[in-house]
């Protein structure tokens, strides 16, 4: 999406690969919102680095950059001896595997690029074929979030105040995002809207990225506490809420999102508000069958018990809020219930929750 | 309530008065919870000032400052000239209702020690009589508060798990508080609880004020983000909530209290949590017909955009957590409806919202 940067806009994408000089290119995503930077990973050590110290996160944009990671490991190789190339690329394999050990996203985008690559037959046509399946990698993820935000976009009309939670936007993919996707398509049709974004507590992921895209969009927009969307709804000043998802199951249609999205569709089920879930295919589960058999993260109270912000120097610094001698619990993420969706809207069209099964070969179910 | 310093137990009330210093001692409210100490204010200026500048903050904890600040400055009148006296009571009055010239608590505080004052022929015995009226309306205040607990702790049962939000505790009154009224009293019986405190943002005053006072009070707790509780309900882990009230309507059964409280409300009716609201008698308000009508106060964005506490160095300071270029909604307050409200607490007893006006004339109604 755009970035302005001293007046001159520019359009950036989360993660974007340097060819001439094999790095990939990453947007220092810990700076924000106080700063834009670039920053070059100029080998695969440093590309599951990044993804490791949270320079890049988020789903898709993790995927890729993985993906890239691989290719660009690929690319450092010299020499045409297939054994030990193949032997170096499970190794780059496993360091970026590490990085994040416990997503799924940068494992399937690197198998996507060694598949591709096996059909090379000799190191420099692997070498090629990685770069293509990375570049790919990326390019799909565009387009998903392209087609989400087709679809979405129907649903907002002009005047429209629309209520969304954390981050579901372009930081989090490579462009475009999914929940923020509706809204990008929207402003491009030239429809006038407003955007409430919650700041999500703990970890404020609504006030800092997501204002941060908006403002850089200037789609009109304004942060609230998370405790005043129900007083907004009561007085009739929301009319659509539309958020991302981590996992979404397929059999049941629950939706797993950050912390506060549950209370947010039960908000909205009262008042008889459109409540609408973005999602990318790749977060659809399609083994469980309850949303209680989700385990859900408990995070460090430390969240909890203060917050990151810059201090009147601007100096990146931690306060501490509460009270010294209390503590916290932290569940990172909740679980809402398919009969409070509205719809969920992916790549393929905007479905009934309970409808996702049915569809699960469209879907990209495969047995 | 008791506050353990440096090893020491000690029972303290928000607001208390020193005859012989002539001062009114109060709780410097602004340094909790990283520091606790009590305050002298020396004349009815200092008093006034303590109240302008939330030194003291909260319904009956100012009422009681006022009270004893009138009390004070009478005291300070040197001389038996009744019509000089008069004058400077009036001043007095005035210097204190113009600390927080829209809270009523004071105002209504300080004509009860007037209307006592009245009843005085020199000028000796109405300064007596002010220090009486204000000396009762302190122990009134903690009176109704009891009477709240006696009444409440009926509600908690062994093993419960209990949400709060905000703070209607003993620091917002001058002992015991309303919301925690109940619990305290429980304690008192040997029940054994644990209570959710909901962080409250944008002010934290779950995290700072609430969590201080039942830490002191060695309550099992546990603060929370406001994202929370609707997960923590789902999961069967909350079986009562209680909150206190701004204003609540007498005709209608509507509660007014701080952002957030009618979505806890909301969450509780999905999930069958029985929802209680203590309230002191002076927040009835007996004349609106409808929550509509209540002014919803829209605070200052900056308390959205950032966070106060003490940065790694032990120095309170704010931090901007928001992106830059980012503005907020702020709303202060809103109303939860009868229908959510399974009773209301007060110190003449338990009362569906309905009952209220009903009951008027126990409630201390006048025409």
């Amino acid at each position: 999406m755009n970035v302005t940067i001293r007046g001159h806009t520019q359009h950036f994408r989360t993660v974007t690969f340097d060819r001439a000089k094999n790095s990939v290119l990453l947007i220092e995503q810990r700076l924000l919102p106080h700063e834009f930077k670039i920053v070059p990973a100029k080998n695969f050590k440093e590309t599951a680095a990044a993804i490791r110290d949270m320079i890049v996160r988020g789903a898709g944009a993790i995927g890729a950059t993985a993906a890239y990671g691989l290719a660009q490991g690929a690319l450092a190789f010299r020499g045409n001896d297939l054994r030990k190339f193949s032997t170096h690329i499970e190794n780059v394999y496993r360091v970026l595997k590490n990085a994040r050990p416990t997503a799924v996203d940068p494992v399937n985008a690197m198998n996507d690029v060694r598949r591709e690559m096996a059909r090379g037959k000799t190191v420099e046509e692997k070498q090629s074929l990685a770069l293509a399946a990375a570049e790919e990698f990326a390019n799909e993820d565009v387009r998903h979030c392209e087609e989400i935000g087709r679809h979405g976009t129907k649903l907002i009309r002009n005047g429209m105040k629309i209520l969304t939670h954390c981050n579901a936007g372009w930081l989090a993919f490579v462009d475009i995002g999914t929940a923020t996707a509706p809204m990008y398509a929207a402003q491009k049709l030239g429809k006038k809207f407003h955007v409430f974004c919650d700041e999500t507590r703990p970890r404020s992921q609504g006030a800092t990225l997501t204002a941060w895209e908006l403002a850089q969009q200037k789609i009109s927009h304004q942060i609230i506490a998370d405790n005043a969307a129900g007083h907004l709804m009561q007085r009739g000043e929301i009319d659509l809420v539309i958020v991302g998802s981590d996992r979404t199951l397929g059999r049941t249609g629950e939706v797993t999102n950050k912390i506060g999205t549950y209370t947010k569709a039960v908000l909205a089920a009262r008042h008889k508000i459109p409540f609408y879930v973005c999602i990318p295919l790749s977060t659809i589960d399609w083994n469980l069958k309850s949303g209680f058999e989700i385990p859900i993260e408990e995070r460090n109270e430390s969240e909890i018990l203060g917050a990151w912000g810059n201090n009147p120097r601007g100096q990146r610094e931690f306060i501490r809020v509460a009270n010294p001698t209390s503590g916290a619990r932290n569940p990172g993420f909740d679980v809402t219930p398919a009969e409070l969706i509205t719809g969920i809207i992916t790549p393929a069209g905007i479905f009934k929750p309970k409808e996702l099964w049915k569809r699960r070969k469209e879907l990209g179910f495969s047995d």
